[in-house]
């Protein structure tokens, strides 16, 4: 039997978001029902709910920075008991079936991921995010929140931490590597942790140096102005991987200059637009221009794990369930430190 | 003592080529004299001598495949004798004091490698490249040719060759791997050659299917029009590997759509103007877009012994001298297969 729960959703490209409810589907004998300790708010709630990246089936609950505890589980699962600390992040299900599946790439399935809302789910409902009290997810999508991690401090990892870690884990930031991170927002922050934990050299570069006492206390050794044009001569050929998280169109040609011998700059952010890339300028240093998006569930749960070993985590602004429309305006403002996180009991 | 040699310069953006003389300097400690046998005519050669790539110091003797016999060494010269088959290729000096000289990648020289032809070199002068009866090279910068490859099928390997040799070995192309050539000209016939002796299942991209019977005598196991649109459908989501060969815009998004997860598409050709890339193809599939120029002078020995040992080498039409206007008239409408070579005796 399906359950009617509370819900904060988008009515419409313009209006604000508003108290309602919504059904959860029947807990099958994969699922597992979680009620929702807290959930994060990231740009792309704000870019879905408003239209900016297509169609959008209103109303529509967002949120896919999910953390809580397990209620109940089906009778065939196994990974997930009741009373655990889980999450769930961007996506809630995928082919299972495809060559990216297989490898544990969920996120590039050929078949398309479900998302974790405004996505047609196997069964053919809309789904439903987690600005609500509780979520039904089938228990291979949801991830085990390692003790020592403050749930609310938790959630942003679900989105922001996983779209970050990747790259950096696949681009093989370590020890004797130069990364620079650009933007110092919910993801840059967490790149830059993630980076200095995994032995990088992590530069920072942002508009202005008003957040540099705290990139510097996240890890980052250099910090530099991107509105400084002296920036861009004095790292010239620097760096071995540039974690880009601005979604902004930025001039491609100035950050991939940046770029040492086989250097890579990975988007995990995006302008809607086409960006115009200058092929000469990948020739020097025989650089490369790449996208990352997420990450697979099982390194999910790697940086999960690697988040707690490491004792890092999201910086986080809790806020009460009521001001979400409040927080959207201060996200576009780039007005946060560094990552909204709604706190569900508001909602209950 | 310099000495004075037949060549053939260009003298303005749109005059033909003509019959000149121009001066080689005196053979130093560590120099090699050069006696030319054949000339590969690149396309480069073009754009440089219409003032397609920036200004150009007329009177220009381009030309940057170079192969000969050595007639006359340097006091200090160790690796190369009087006698010996060699070659050059796009570049015949670098400051050899980077990181990326010293990690022996001159092609991709911080302060800038020498051209072979319309560099200022060391010395100060104007460098003068492949189309006269003789070169004088650093030793450092002379590659040895095998004798199993005939000199004027080896010629085009100094440039047509590394090019595409060098993504190819760095991104591993090889047993199990799908790799797509665009373009089935100079360099592509090369690559598809070189990818096939390395063992990758080559597919070819060719505006028509004209060439298709020699891609498959190449060893390409797949030929399809790109002009064909279902092309793209077909083989979305395909190749490990695409070695783009086109100089002319392309698009991107067609092209990076073809990639499976991980898979990277290089260019090894550029228009002057930059391409859109939209950054959410390079979010499916982690994919990226690189940028790859000629190879380093290491790299380029094992290129040459690597096609001593497969038994490949370029597909050439040998011309006088006198043909090199008609000859790049042919090149621009591409047809020539696959590369014309310059018989530096008719020269003398």
């Amino acid at each position: 039997m399906s359950s009617t729960v509370n819900a904060i959703a988008a009515t419409s490209t313009t209006d604000p978001l508003v108290r309602t409810t919504i059904e959860r589907r029947e807990v099958g004998p994969r699922d597992v029902l979680i009620e929702i300790s807290y959930a994060g708010i990231c740009h792309s709630d704000i870019h879905t709910v408003r239209g900016e990246w297509g169609r959008v089936p209103y109303p529509l609950t967002v949120g896919h920075e999910i953390v809580g505890h397990v209620t109940q589980v089906g009778t065939e699962v196994t990974r997930h008991a009741a009373g655990d600390r889980v999450g769930v992040g961007c996506m809630v299900n995928s082919c299972r079936e495809c060559d990216n599946c297989r490898a544990g790439q969920e996120q590039y399935c050929l078949n398309g991921n479900t998302g974790t809302y405004a996505a047609v789910d196997r069964d053919g409902t809309v789904t439903q995010g987690g600005y609500s009290t509780h979520i039904v997810v089938d228990e291979d999508f949801v991830l085990r929140v390692p003790a020592s991690i403050p749930l609310e401090a938790a959630a942003p990892l679900l989105c922001a931490g996983i779209t970050t870690y990747s790259p950096l884990a696949h681009w093989q930031a370590g020890p004797g590597k130069k990364v620079a991170v650009v933007g110092m927002g919910g993801l840059g922050h967490m790149a830059v942790k993630i980076a200095a934990a995994m032995g990088a050299e992590v530069t920072v570069l942002s508009q202005t140096l008003g957040k540099k006492d705290d990139g510097l206390a996240f890890g980052a050794a250099h910090y530099h102005a991107t509105s400084d044009p002296d920036t861009f001569d004095r790292l010239a050929n620097s760096f071995d991987l540039i974690i880009n998280t601005v979604s902004a169109p930025v001039d491609m040609a100035s950050y991939l200059r940046l770029l040492r011998l086989d250097g890579t700059l990975v988007a995990v952010g995006a302008p809607p637009e086409p960006l115009p890339v200058q092929v000469f300028t990948l020739f020097g240093n025989r650089r490369s221009f790449a996208g990352s998006s997420i990450g697979g569930i099982a390194e999910t749960q790697e940086m999960l794990d690697f988040c707690a070993e490491h004792g890092i985590a999201s910086e986080v602004e809790v806020i009460d369930a009521d001001a979400v429309n409040e927080a959207y305006d201060r996200v576009l403002k780039s007005d946060v430190r560094y990552r909204f996180v709604i706190d569900v009991d508001t909602l209950r």
